[in-house]
Protein backbone atom coordinates (compact mmCIF):
# COMPACT_ATOMS: atom_id res chain seq x y z
CA UNK A 1 0.00 0.00 0.00
CA UNK A 2 1.47 3.29 -1.15
CA UNK A 3 1.21 6.80 -0.51
CA UNK A 4 1.82 9.22 -3.38
CA UNK A 5 1.37 12.88 -4.60
CA UNK A 6 -0.54 13.73 -7.39
CA UNK A 7 -0.01 17.44 -8.29
CA UNK A 8 -0.29 19.88 -11.15
CA UNK A 9 2.96 22.05 -10.97
CA UNK A 10 3.67 25.00 -12.87
CA UNK A 11 7.61 25.45 -14.96
CA UNK A 12 8.25 27.76 -11.86
CA UNK A 13 7.08 25.12 -9.09
CA UNK A 14 3.64 26.61 -8.12
CA UNK A 15 0.67 24.52 -7.59
CA UNK A 16 -1.56 28.13 -7.41
CA UNK A 17 -0.90 31.03 -8.38
CA UNK A 18 -0.92 34.41 -6.02
CA UNK A 19 -3.80 36.20 -3.84
CA UNK A 20 -6.12 32.73 -3.53
CA UNK A 21 -9.51 34.12 -2.65
CA UNK A 22 -12.75 32.80 -2.21
CA UNK A 23 -13.77 33.73 -5.33
CA UNK A 24 -10.38 32.37 -7.12
CA UNK A 25 -9.10 29.62 -4.78
CA UNK A 26 -6.21 28.30 -7.07
CA UNK A 27 -4.88 32.34 -7.10
CA UNK A 28 -4.28 34.42 -9.66
CA UNK A 29 -4.22 32.35 -13.10
CA UNK A 30 -4.38 28.68 -11.07
CA UNK A 31 -6.53 27.25 -13.01
CA UNK A 32 -4.71 27.06 -15.92
CA UNK A 33 -2.96 24.44 -13.58
CA UNK A 34 -5.74 21.51 -14.73
CA UNK A 35 -6.51 23.14 -17.84
CA UNK A 36 -5.22 19.75 -18.74
CA UNK A 37 -7.31 18.13 -16.62
CA UNK A 38 -10.60 19.79 -17.22
CA UNK A 39 -10.68 18.28 -20.66
CA UNK A 40 -10.71 15.00 -19.84
CA UNK A 41 -13.67 11.88 -19.33
CA UNK A 42 -11.55 10.81 -16.12
CA UNK A 43 -11.47 14.25 -14.36
CA UNK A 44 -15.45 14.99 -15.92
CA UNK A 45 -16.99 11.85 -15.14
CA UNK A 46 -15.95 11.98 -10.77
CA UNK A 47 -17.19 15.51 -10.74
CA UNK A 48 -20.52 14.28 -12.24
CA UNK A 49 -19.96 15.52 -15.85
CA UNK A 50 -20.79 14.05 -18.99
CA UNK A 51 -18.79 13.83 -22.01
CA UNK A 52 -14.62 14.45 -22.27
CA UNK A 53 -11.48 13.15 -24.28
CA UNK A 54 -9.79 9.91 -23.35
CA UNK A 55 -6.46 9.06 -24.09
CA UNK A 56 -3.04 8.19 -22.29
CA UNK A 57 -3.04 11.33 -19.80
CA UNK A 58 -6.96 9.79 -18.99
CA UNK A 59 -5.93 6.71 -18.53
CA UNK A 60 -2.68 7.97 -15.92
CA UNK A 61 -5.85 10.16 -14.38
CA UNK A 62 -8.13 6.83 -14.00
CA UNK A 63 -5.61 4.47 -12.97
CA UNK A 64 -4.45 7.27 -10.02
CA UNK A 65 -8.52 8.00 -9.44
CA UNK A 66 -8.78 3.71 -8.99
CA UNK A 67 -5.94 3.20 -6.92
CA UNK A 68 -6.91 5.63 -4.54
CA UNK A 69 -8.75 4.56 -1.19
CA UNK A 70 -8.28 7.74 0.92
CA UNK A 71 -7.25 11.25 0.49
CA UNK A 72 -4.94 13.51 2.52
CA UNK A 73 -5.69 17.20 2.21
CA UNK A 74 -4.71 20.22 4.33
CA UNK A 75 -7.79 22.82 5.66
CA UNK A 76 -7.01 25.49 3.24
CA UNK A 77 -7.60 23.18 0.14
CA UNK A 78 -10.57 21.82 1.83
CA UNK A 79 -12.74 25.09 2.34
CA UNK A 80 -9.74 28.22 2.02
CA UNK A 81 -9.91 29.12 5.44
CA UNK A 82 -8.59 28.96 9.13
CA UNK A 83 -9.11 29.45 12.30
CA UNK A 84 -12.40 28.05 14.08
CA UNK A 85 -15.29 26.43 11.98
CA UNK A 86 -17.77 28.84 13.09
CA UNK A 87 -15.99 31.60 11.34
CA UNK A 88 -15.05 29.59 8.13
CA UNK A 89 -17.68 31.11 5.28
CA UNK A 90 -16.48 28.00 3.23
CA UNK A 91 -16.80 25.64 6.05
CA UNK A 92 -18.84 23.19 3.57
CA UNK A 93 -15.81 22.92 1.16
CA UNK A 94 -15.90 23.76 -2.80
CA UNK A 95 -17.45 20.38 -3.90
CA UNK A 96 -21.83 20.88 -2.71
CA UNK A 97 -23.20 17.69 -2.01
CA UNK A 98 -20.94 15.19 -3.97
CA UNK A 99 -17.22 15.63 -3.96
CA UNK A 100 -15.52 14.30 -6.51
CA UNK A 101 -13.40 12.36 -4.51
CA UNK A 102 -15.65 9.03 -3.76
CA UNK A 103 -13.85 8.04 -0.88
CA UNK A 104 -12.76 9.07 3.15
CA UNK A 105 -11.11 12.35 3.20
CA UNK A 106 -8.93 13.44 6.22
CA UNK A 107 -8.57 17.11 6.50
CA UNK A 108 -5.69 18.26 8.65
CA UNK A 109 -6.62 21.08 10.92
CA UNK A 110 -6.47 22.64 14.28
CA UNK A 111 -10.02 22.89 14.90
CA UNK A 112 -12.20 19.62 16.04
CA UNK A 113 -15.29 18.81 13.72
CA UNK A 114 -17.44 16.15 13.72
CA UNK A 115 -17.29 13.90 10.26
CA UNK A 116 -19.03 15.41 7.66
CA UNK A 117 -21.05 12.17 5.24
CA UNK A 118 -21.52 13.19 1.49
CA UNK A 119 -23.52 11.72 -1.35
CA UNK A 120 -21.57 9.45 -3.29
CA UNK A 121 -18.60 7.76 -1.21
CA UNK A 122 -16.88 11.25 0.15
CA UNK A 123 -16.59 11.70 4.53
CA UNK A 124 -14.92 14.62 5.27
CA UNK A 125 -13.00 13.43 8.69
CA UNK A 126 -11.00 16.25 10.42
CA UNK A 127 -7.91 14.94 11.73
CA UNK A 128 -6.49 17.15 14.88
CA UNK A 129 -3.64 15.39 15.81
CA UNK A 130 -1.16 15.78 12.84
CA UNK A 131 -0.02 14.34 10.03
CA UNK A 132 0.63 10.38 11.03
CA UNK A 133 -2.44 10.17 12.43
CA UNK A 134 -4.00 11.42 9.18
CA UNK A 135 -2.05 8.83 8.03
CA UNK A 136 -3.00 6.25 9.82
CA UNK A 137 -6.45 6.76 9.68
CA UNK A 138 -6.17 6.92 5.94
CA UNK A 139 -4.66 4.11 5.50
CA UNK A 140 -6.89 1.88 7.65
CA UNK A 141 -9.42 3.63 5.59
CA UNK A 142 -7.89 2.86 2.25
CA UNK A 143 -7.92 -0.97 2.96
CA UNK A 144 -5.97 -2.63 0.29
CA UNK A 145 -6.04 0.83 -1.56
CA UNK A 146 -3.31 3.64 -1.87
CA UNK A 147 -3.49 7.12 -0.04
CA UNK A 148 -3.62 10.12 -2.04
CA UNK A 149 -2.05 13.14 -0.39
CA UNK A 150 -3.99 15.73 -2.23
CA UNK A 151 -2.19 19.22 -1.07
CA UNK A 152 -1.53 21.96 -1.06
CA UNK A 153 1.85 22.41 -1.04
CA UNK A 154 2.49 22.82 3.04
CA UNK A 155 0.79 19.19 3.26
CA UNK A 156 2.80 17.75 0.45
CA UNK A 157 5.93 19.22 2.02
CA UNK A 158 5.02 18.16 5.54
CA UNK A 159 4.68 14.68 4.34
CA UNK A 160 7.91 14.56 2.02
CA UNK A 161 9.83 16.22 4.99
CA UNK A 162 8.94 13.37 6.97
CA UNK A 163 9.64 10.89 4.51
CA UNK A 164 5.98 9.48 4.35
CA UNK A 165 5.67 9.91 0.42
CA UNK A 166 6.41 6.78 -1.68
CA UNK A 167 5.45 7.96 -5.17
CA UNK A 168 4.97 11.58 -7.02
CA UNK A 169 3.12 12.55 -10.33
CA UNK A 170 3.71 15.98 -10.94
CA UNK A 171 1.63 17.53 -13.93
CA UNK A 172 3.92 19.78 -15.20
CA UNK A 173 1.99 22.77 -17.05
CA UNK A 174 3.68 25.11 -19.31
CA UNK A 175 2.69 27.84 -17.28
CA UNK A 176 4.78 30.47 -14.91
CA UNK A 177 2.60 31.80 -12.27
CA UNK A 178 5.24 34.18 -11.00
CA UNK A 179 4.60 33.54 -6.87
CA UNK A 180 2.11 31.79 -4.92
CA UNK A 181 2.29 28.79 -3.31
CA UNK A 182 5.70 26.78 -4.15
CA UNK A 183 5.06 22.66 -4.19
CA UNK A 184 8.49 22.43 -2.72
CA UNK A 185 9.30 25.12 -0.52
CA UNK A 186 12.50 25.31 0.85
CA UNK A 187 12.10 21.36 1.20
CA UNK A 188 15.74 21.32 0.79
CA UNK A 189 18.22 18.35 -0.94
CA UNK A 190 17.42 15.34 1.20
CA UNK A 191 14.94 13.94 -1.21
CA UNK A 192 15.89 11.70 -3.84
CA UNK A 193 13.76 10.95 -6.53
CA UNK A 194 13.81 8.63 -9.29
CA UNK A 195 12.13 9.40 -12.49
CA UNK A 196 10.27 6.29 -13.29
CA UNK A 197 7.59 7.28 -16.35
CA UNK A 198 7.40 10.60 -18.81
CA UNK A 199 3.74 11.16 -20.90
CA UNK A 200 3.57 14.22 -22.92
CA UNK A 201 0.20 15.20 -23.16
CA UNK A 202 -1.57 18.22 -24.37
CA UNK A 203 -1.19 20.87 -21.80
CA UNK A 204 0.79 19.15 -19.38
CA UNK A 205 3.84 16.80 -19.09
CA UNK A 206 2.97 14.44 -16.54
CA UNK A 207 6.43 13.11 -14.59
CA UNK A 208 6.46 10.17 -12.22
CA UNK A 209 9.00 9.96 -9.63
CA UNK A 210 10.27 7.17 -6.55
CA UNK A 211 10.71 8.78 -3.70
CA UNK A 212 13.94 6.94 -2.80
CA UNK A 213 14.97 6.63 1.20
CA UNK B 1 17.42 33.27 -36.52
CA UNK B 2 16.79 31.94 -33.26
CA UNK B 3 17.28 33.27 -29.63
CA UNK B 4 17.58 30.41 -27.31
CA UNK B 5 17.94 29.37 -23.86
CA UNK B 6 19.58 25.94 -22.97
CA UNK B 7 19.81 25.63 -19.36
CA UNK B 8 19.10 22.82 -16.84
CA UNK B 9 16.73 22.77 -13.87
CA UNK B 10 15.91 21.07 -10.25
CA UNK B 11 12.48 20.10 -9.82
CA UNK B 12 11.82 23.09 -7.40
CA UNK B 13 13.22 25.30 -10.32
CA UNK B 14 16.74 25.81 -9.37
CA UNK B 15 19.84 26.64 -11.69
CA UNK B 16 22.46 26.40 -9.25
CA UNK B 17 22.05 25.45 -6.08
CA UNK B 18 22.70 27.83 -2.60
CA UNK B 19 26.07 29.50 -1.32
CA UNK B 20 27.72 29.89 -4.65
CA UNK B 21 31.57 30.47 -3.80
CA UNK B 22 34.93 30.04 -6.24
CA UNK B 23 35.31 26.07 -5.36
CA UNK B 24 31.62 25.40 -5.75
CA UNK B 25 30.62 27.84 -8.92
CA UNK B 26 27.21 26.20 -8.88
CA UNK B 27 26.04 26.22 -5.07
CA UNK B 28 25.53 22.95 -2.60
CA UNK B 29 24.34 19.88 -4.73
CA UNK B 30 24.30 21.94 -7.75
CA UNK B 31 27.31 20.06 -10.12
CA UNK B 32 23.99 17.19 -10.03
CA UNK B 33 22.28 19.61 -12.24
CA UNK B 34 24.63 18.38 -14.94
CA UNK B 35 25.26 14.99 -13.98
CA UNK B 36 23.06 14.07 -17.38
CA UNK B 37 25.63 15.77 -19.44
CA UNK B 38 28.80 14.53 -17.77
CA UNK B 39 28.34 11.68 -19.50
CA UNK B 40 27.48 12.42 -22.81
CA UNK B 41 30.35 12.18 -25.75
CA UNK B 42 28.51 15.56 -27.19
CA UNK B 43 29.63 17.50 -23.41
CA UNK B 44 32.78 16.04 -23.32
CA UNK B 45 34.57 16.15 -26.69
CA UNK B 46 33.85 20.39 -26.47
CA UNK B 47 35.05 20.41 -22.97
CA UNK B 48 38.52 18.23 -24.60
CA UNK B 49 37.82 14.51 -22.65
CA UNK B 50 37.40 11.48 -24.83
CA UNK B 51 35.20 8.69 -24.24
CA UNK B 52 31.60 9.40 -23.41
CA UNK B 53 27.54 7.57 -24.55
CA UNK B 54 25.71 8.51 -27.27
CA UNK B 55 22.30 8.53 -27.60
CA UNK B 56 18.48 10.97 -28.04
CA UNK B 57 19.60 13.44 -25.36
CA UNK B 58 23.48 13.01 -26.97
CA UNK B 59 22.00 14.19 -30.30
CA UNK B 60 19.62 16.77 -28.49
CA UNK B 61 22.84 18.26 -26.89
CA UNK B 62 24.74 18.14 -30.19
CA UNK B 63 22.25 19.81 -32.37
CA UNK B 64 22.20 22.76 -29.20
CA UNK B 65 25.75 22.66 -29.98
CA UNK B 66 25.77 22.27 -34.08
CA UNK B 67 22.92 25.66 -34.11
CA UNK B 68 24.90 28.04 -31.67
CA UNK B 69 26.65 30.89 -33.79
CA UNK B 70 27.04 33.09 -30.53
CA UNK B 71 26.77 32.84 -26.47
CA UNK B 72 25.69 35.59 -24.46
CA UNK B 73 26.10 34.51 -20.54
CA UNK B 74 26.07 36.69 -17.19
CA UNK B 75 29.22 38.18 -15.44
CA UNK B 76 28.46 35.85 -12.65
CA UNK B 77 28.18 32.86 -14.95
CA UNK B 78 31.92 33.73 -16.73
CA UNK B 79 33.50 34.54 -13.67
CA UNK B 80 31.49 34.06 -10.03
CA UNK B 81 32.86 37.68 -9.63
CA UNK B 82 31.20 41.15 -9.58
CA UNK B 83 32.71 44.81 -9.66
CA UNK B 84 35.92 45.86 -10.97
CA UNK B 85 38.13 43.46 -12.97
CA UNK B 86 41.47 44.08 -10.99
CA UNK B 87 39.74 42.62 -8.12
CA UNK B 88 38.07 39.63 -9.69
CA UNK B 89 40.25 36.42 -8.52
CA UNK B 90 38.78 34.26 -11.20
CA UNK B 91 38.40 36.77 -14.31
CA UNK B 92 40.04 34.68 -16.12
CA UNK B 93 36.61 32.19 -15.91
CA UNK B 94 36.68 28.73 -15.19
CA UNK B 95 37.63 27.21 -18.76
CA UNK B 96 41.10 27.86 -18.93
CA UNK B 97 42.56 27.91 -22.57
CA UNK B 98 39.99 26.02 -24.39
CA UNK B 99 37.16 27.14 -23.19
CA UNK B 100 34.03 24.44 -24.31
CA UNK B 101 32.33 27.57 -26.47
CA UNK B 102 34.23 27.46 -29.54
CA UNK B 103 32.01 30.48 -31.16
CA UNK B 104 32.39 34.56 -29.65
CA UNK B 105 30.75 34.68 -26.01
CA UNK B 106 29.29 38.07 -24.75
CA UNK B 107 29.41 38.66 -21.10
CA UNK B 108 26.94 40.97 -19.92
CA UNK B 109 29.40 43.73 -17.34
CA UNK B 110 29.17 46.82 -16.09
CA UNK B 111 32.97 47.05 -15.77
CA UNK B 112 34.70 47.49 -19.39
CA UNK B 113 37.08 44.80 -20.84
CA UNK B 114 39.59 44.88 -23.97
CA UNK B 115 37.89 41.14 -25.66
CA UNK B 116 39.80 38.07 -24.38
CA UNK B 117 40.65 35.59 -27.32
CA UNK B 118 41.09 31.71 -26.43
CA UNK B 119 42.12 28.53 -28.21
CA UNK B 120 39.70 27.10 -29.84
CA UNK B 121 37.02 29.65 -31.33
CA UNK B 122 35.99 31.07 -28.41
CA UNK B 123 36.41 35.14 -28.05
CA UNK B 124 34.99 36.28 -24.95
CA UNK B 125 33.77 39.77 -25.71
CA UNK B 126 32.55 42.27 -23.05
CA UNK B 127 29.03 44.16 -23.29
CA UNK B 128 28.86 47.48 -20.76
CA UNK B 129 25.85 48.65 -22.39
CA UNK B 130 22.94 46.48 -21.80
CA UNK B 131 20.94 43.25 -23.02
CA UNK B 132 19.57 44.36 -26.06
CA UNK B 133 23.70 45.46 -27.21
CA UNK B 134 24.98 42.12 -26.33
CA UNK B 135 22.07 40.47 -28.62
CA UNK B 136 22.74 42.59 -31.47
CA UNK B 137 26.34 42.09 -31.36
CA UNK B 138 25.64 38.37 -30.65
CA UNK B 139 23.56 37.98 -33.71
CA UNK B 140 26.22 39.94 -35.91
CA UNK B 141 28.41 37.36 -34.69
CA UNK B 142 26.63 34.48 -35.25
CA UNK B 143 25.76 34.77 -38.67
CA UNK B 144 23.31 32.17 -40.22
CA UNK B 145 23.27 30.46 -36.85
CA UNK B 146 21.69 30.64 -33.41
CA UNK B 147 22.34 32.63 -30.75
CA UNK B 148 22.36 30.58 -27.14
CA UNK B 149 21.53 32.94 -23.42
CA UNK B 150 23.82 30.36 -21.24
CA UNK B 151 22.69 32.03 -18.10
CA UNK B 152 22.40 32.24 -15.32
CA UNK B 153 19.14 32.59 -14.29
CA UNK B 154 19.08 36.97 -13.89
CA UNK B 155 20.56 36.62 -17.41
CA UNK B 156 17.73 34.53 -18.60
CA UNK B 157 15.13 36.54 -16.70
CA UNK B 158 16.20 39.86 -18.67
CA UNK B 159 15.78 38.61 -21.97
CA UNK B 160 12.60 36.35 -21.38
CA UNK B 161 10.85 39.67 -19.66
CA UNK B 162 12.56 41.70 -22.42
CA UNK B 163 10.63 39.44 -24.77
CA UNK B 164 13.55 38.74 -27.12
CA UNK B 165 13.82 34.60 -26.28
CA UNK B 166 12.20 32.52 -28.83
CA UNK B 167 12.48 29.21 -28.04
CA UNK B 168 13.69 27.30 -24.19
CA UNK B 169 15.53 24.10 -23.77
CA UNK B 170 14.95 23.21 -20.01
CA UNK B 171 16.60 19.94 -18.99
CA UNK B 172 14.37 19.38 -15.86
CA UNK B 173 16.69 17.26 -13.43
CA UNK B 174 15.27 14.68 -10.97
CA UNK B 175 16.98 16.50 -7.86
CA UNK B 176 15.93 19.39 -5.30
CA UNK B 177 18.51 22.00 -4.45
CA UNK B 178 16.36 23.66 -2.03
CA UNK B 179 17.73 27.06 -2.76
CA UNK B 180 19.86 29.25 -4.74
CA UNK B 181 19.10 30.68 -8.36
CA UNK B 182 15.62 30.06 -9.25
CA UNK B 183 15.59 30.18 -13.12
CA UNK B 184 12.07 31.74 -13.62
CA UNK B 185 12.32 33.95 -10.51
CA UNK B 186 9.14 36.35 -9.98
CA UNK B 187 8.78 36.87 -14.21
CA UNK B 188 5.59 36.24 -13.65
CA UNK B 189 2.46 35.29 -15.96
CA UNK B 190 3.22 37.41 -19.19
CA UNK B 191 5.22 34.36 -20.49
CA UNK B 192 3.35 32.05 -22.52
CA UNK B 193 4.77 28.73 -23.48
CA UNK B 194 3.61 26.07 -26.21
CA UNK B 195 5.64 22.20 -25.26
CA UNK B 196 7.26 21.43 -28.46
CA UNK B 197 9.22 18.44 -27.60
CA UNK B 198 9.72 16.09 -24.34
CA UNK B 199 12.69 13.67 -24.23
CA UNK B 200 12.79 10.75 -21.62
CA UNK B 201 16.26 10.66 -20.82
CA UNK B 202 18.74 9.26 -18.22
CA UNK B 203 18.94 11.91 -15.04
CA UNK B 204 17.24 14.38 -16.74
CA UNK B 205 13.86 14.86 -18.86
CA UNK B 206 14.62 17.43 -21.51
CA UNK B 207 11.57 19.68 -22.02
CA UNK B 208 11.44 22.15 -25.44
CA UNK B 209 9.46 25.01 -25.67
CA UNK B 210 8.59 27.82 -27.55
CA UNK B 211 8.02 31.15 -26.08
CA UNK B 212 4.42 32.33 -27.63
CA UNK B 213 4.31 36.26 -28.00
Amino acid sequence: MAVFIDISMSLDGYVAGPNQTLEEPLGQGGEQLHDWAFRLEAWRKPHGLEGGETGPDGDLMQANIARTGAVIMGRRMFSGGSGPWADDPNSDAWWGDNPPFHVPVFVLTHHEREPVEKEGGTTFHFVTDGIESALEQARAAAGDKDVAVAGGAQVAQQYLRAGLVDEMTVHLAPILLGGGASLFGDLGTDLRLKLTNVLEAPLATHLSYEVER
